[in-house]
């Protein structure tokens, strides 16, 4: 992790502003003949699109991504396939309205990085958000997309919303399948009923919702990750806390573990019938910051969106006191489109992983 | 993060296995003419050290820091000072009892990395976890010395037990003096009686427990961090996830935040003496992942130690089903002495974060 | 240097083939407030465009260079200016004739990368060349605009061809404003002439020719550098020797210093009207891998272009043995265009080092 | 390469001073199961060693290697062998006589680093040039020792130095098996015995002379590099740079190929019984940046020792002219010793290439 670019054999380098241009990402590190095409990486990107919902911002942004480099097509190959060499990929930005910033030009809105990006750089493109917009993370979904391919069929990426608000799901109705019928990635039909009216009147507040998510990697084998500092779970909680507005990273029974015994806590094992068996994983997949073998397990919590309609007190950039209300088009809950980002992220770190250990060890 | 080595411009490599000769760090990218000398880092290391109470394991390690390299000292000198090369610290094992661990050479003990790291690498030192033991944190906490000399004097770096077991303190009766008037580095006294007795029963039940810590830096000014990847707060939590028994990482509020509306999430500002105040702290120091120069507040869950005379269920390398029982001396509650890691954790982080920020903008 | 990406806190990523659809850079760790716009980026760009004079590849190429990211521009600031994000730069390809390069998709050109590629990757972009060509290098140009920005202008980079084929320049006549007048970069009159002659016949004769190239950078101030990996010298020669084509390095006397005795190679010092002054400098303006303050001076030795007009016996894909000749556009000696690229390279090199200069002792 | 490490998934961190108490290095990702005990290490130790013949320095150190972790031994492995943690070795300094430096504590010492250092950090440890010395390249051979661990027995690399002074070898007359025989690792035995007049003249002289060393690797395969900043010849050129009084690095015909014509240059191909077979090596066994499978040749300029008996001009810390004369104890010509270095350059730069090949395309 370093500025703009993560991990060390599968590597990703992001850039783009909220307003700028266009945004997009290198992916460096990805190995050859694996099949990559523009419709493949938008599928993912379609999932974290603006607009599908009257949960998300109305921003309309086709995130239409073009891959510029490091694919090749001819006769032999089959489709289009990577060649070894990076990816870039791009999108361009389309429906910037910068004139709904220019109040908040030299206003610091709370709980957004305004005020900290000011005192660091002294020159920022305050247009809703500038690189620290969630905006950013279409990139991530781009890269995302190519870690699976690297991660192959075999090992299965999925994501849900576990909480909005208060309000957390029931862990014993979970249903994967139900993540694709409600806005929400909501595996629990009865939560995701009421997040719905939660989350009308929170809009109608002119407020937001924070929210946690849940990612799962399943079928990741045993032996993955690089201790000490270089942990499979380091590397994850370095990953996730980079994702906008999040505040905490937990594997496995996370900090519930705090107040469990050593033996309530212990994964204890028996012999199945292919090879070992986990008898729980409050573990989370991650022992001593490398892969056991059973599911990889990371909850993120995401604060509320910062923007909000209703009034905060705040300063501006010569030291006056002022209130902000932040129009503009926003999230009610931005946690609901950081599933596809943790996945992606979780993707990505996994990709690294494995070809490292491949490296390492092979 | 990268295998053994972490940090960009402060970077810290450590190596050692538990019941290995020795163990050590190399800290590079330490600016030149800090005062240091082995009395100084012994005194962090002393916090450390294992032995000083009944809570603690009671193996008998010195703990005696050797500075192998990278200081000089002569007339023109104040005392031993830094010269801007590598920092070679290394401390001896003294009490290795190998033999303790023979029962434990072919069986995976429960929550341990034993499983992993014999999947990834095939062969491993087992005595002590090797270098998955909690002794490589030593090596952490010399390099912290380290980190604290690079931030100087004018930012202050403590920690705390927060919560052990269910057991959470009052954080209204917080006060940092009582963290140094009992075992647990509890500032809450109260909170402490109680823990005495639960780690009492905990011991005598043959059990462990959970802990979290909680660890904050003062006097941190704004604008430290490096967003998007390198941001402050995924490098803590890439950082403290690191450290041995850690399962969950929060910045500020954290998992809490989930819960609040946009306006109690909301730091509001208004203006100070000394220029811009926050009017709450649920940021934890970092927004867009930039220091705000608010104190910056991390926890840490750590999960119950695993090392347990309780038998619980596993498997040999061969796949037998057996009973595992772990003698040796452990920490009842390795989140104890967890306290100085994650200070030095903290440390490592903000000094590498104040270089590369000269770096980037100065 | 690590596959795509160049440099520690000025960091440069380049991605694009030479006949994809475009190539690019993405500039990361730039410091803010610096101005930047295409037109300033451009002027370094069209030194190096093709098709300028019959001594380079006729591919006509525009070169027009778009900045998409990590610049801002308001009433407040200087004209656009850096942000301190990262800046993604973008080249389109417009003139691929990738039909020339049918004919080689199964041959192995002597000299290239094809058989090595193929041997790595299976799978390749073989269209002049794909990733291996020396079109990359309009990328570096590009940062190397930006690398300048950072270095302001104290520091003056410059750089010369001092040998085409076997014909070296006489140092004693070198004019830095000659360099100006012929399509050589060439500091002697005398010698630009002889190579015009000399190429003209290489041409014709469907070969190609070798070069050396000479950089200097002067008002570098002593202290640049980190021993010992990151040596000044050792970024250098690895910067340097990642240009296409090049096969040496050296740096101040070079391997002519391999022949000096100890007393012909020191760089003696007196005290001057501003500090020390070197009476020579073999060293090149670095010692220790630190910088000295003398003038920074690196050669690059670059083999002939690769691809002739002359028959070379060669393989296919499948074993056969063919002749292979390359049609194509190509440069008749391949170290002319390399000079602004050289040039880029020391200031990426140079800017890198200022930066983390500043970060180790600032 | 940054500061103190260089390398990427073999990454080797050294530390120590000449007059320290010791030094050493950590190796990090070294595979895990390969045999490794300090007899091994030693005896490439030994062929670095000090005090081995007239032309080398007569500091008397044993040079003896201690492992402090990263191995491990019981009756299931094959001797003592690799865990996959890190590889920590030390050497103790024994043979300190710091007071033959106290003379030039304040005063330059020309072709030094000491100018430089003082200009930098503005405190050093001047005792033999503290981490400036080449005494630190006893670690980086130690690393070496490892490197050839992982590039197995098929991989053989050798060094021989091929000119001293003015005095180049005759390539016709190279015999590996000489270089056994002399102490100047010289492969022609006509000049090594030119060069033992030329260097005891050169000795009673008070003078040095410079050299130049050729290192090969045989049995590489087709595929190891990493386009196009991680090239294997960038990563060499870097590596070998690095080396103390480097000047130069050269691949295959090197310096010579910018004189050659493009058919001269081309290094044809035909069908061998074993695949492709080349008809030159004029690419030193890199195409592209990616191995060929042919030998790997690099050669490396190395000035002339800096300290000489003979008085050189220079000027004090504060700035008083003076004339310099190093006393100490020194090698005439640091090249010879420079043998074993730059073949564990080699080492470690293949080491690497071959690990992060696995992990690229495996």
């Amino acid at each position: 992790m370093s500025h703009n670019t993560f991990g060390h054999l599968f590597r990703v380098t992001t850039w783009g502003e909220s307003h700028g241009r266009a945004l997009g990402c290198v992916v460096d590190g990805c190995p050859p003949g694996l099949k990559l095409d523009e419709a493949y990486v938008q599928a993912f990107l379609d999932k974290r699109k603006p607009g599908t919902s009257r949960f998300v911002t109305q921003r309309k942004e086709p995130d239409q991504v073009k891959i510029l480099s490091g694919v090749f097509e001819d006769d032999r190959t089959d489709g289009q396939v990577t060649t070894g060499t990076p990816i870039s990929m791009m999108i361009e930005n389309v429906d910037q309205r910068s004139k709904d910033y220019s109040e908040i030009r030299d206003r610091y809105r709370p709980g957004h990085a305004d005020y900290a990006y000011d005192q660091k750089y002294g020159v920022r493109d305050y247009r809703g958000g500038g690189r620290s917009s969630a905006r950013e993370t279409a990139a991530r979904v781009a890269a995302g997309a190519v870690a699976r391919r690297v991660l192959g069929d075999d090992i299965l990426i999925r994501g849900a919303v576990v909480q909005i608000g208060p309000h957390a799901i029931d862990r014993e109705a979970w249903d994967w399948d139900e993540t694709a019928k409600n806005p929400f990635w909501c595996p629990d039909a009865t939560a995701a009923a009421r997040w719905e009216d939660f989350l009308d009147e929170t809009r109608k507040a002119g407020s937001s919702a924070g929210a946690v998510i849940e990612v799962q990697a399943s079928g990741v084998p045993a032996g993955w990750g690089a201790p000490v500092y270089g942990k499979l779970d380091a590397e994850l909680a370095g990953a996730m806390m980079s994702i906008n507005a999040a505040k905490g990273v937990e594997i496995g029974a996370g900090f519930a573990a705090a107040a469990f015994s050593g033996e309530q806590n212990a994964d204890e094992m028996r012999m199945g019938n292919e090879g070992v068996r986990f008898l729980s994983n409050n573990n989370g997949g991650v022992a001593g910051g490398i892969s056991t073998g059973q599911d990889v397990v990371v909850r993120i919590a995401i604060k509320p969106t910062s923007s909000i309609l209703t009034a905060t007190q705040s300063v501006t950039r010569t030291g006056e006191e002022v209130d902000v209300r932040t129009k503009g088009r926003h999230d009610p809950c931005v946690g609901i489109r950081g599933v596809p980002v943790a996945e992606a992220m979780l993707a990505c770190v996994l990709a690294d992983a494995k070809l490292r250990h491949r490296g390492q060890v092979g």
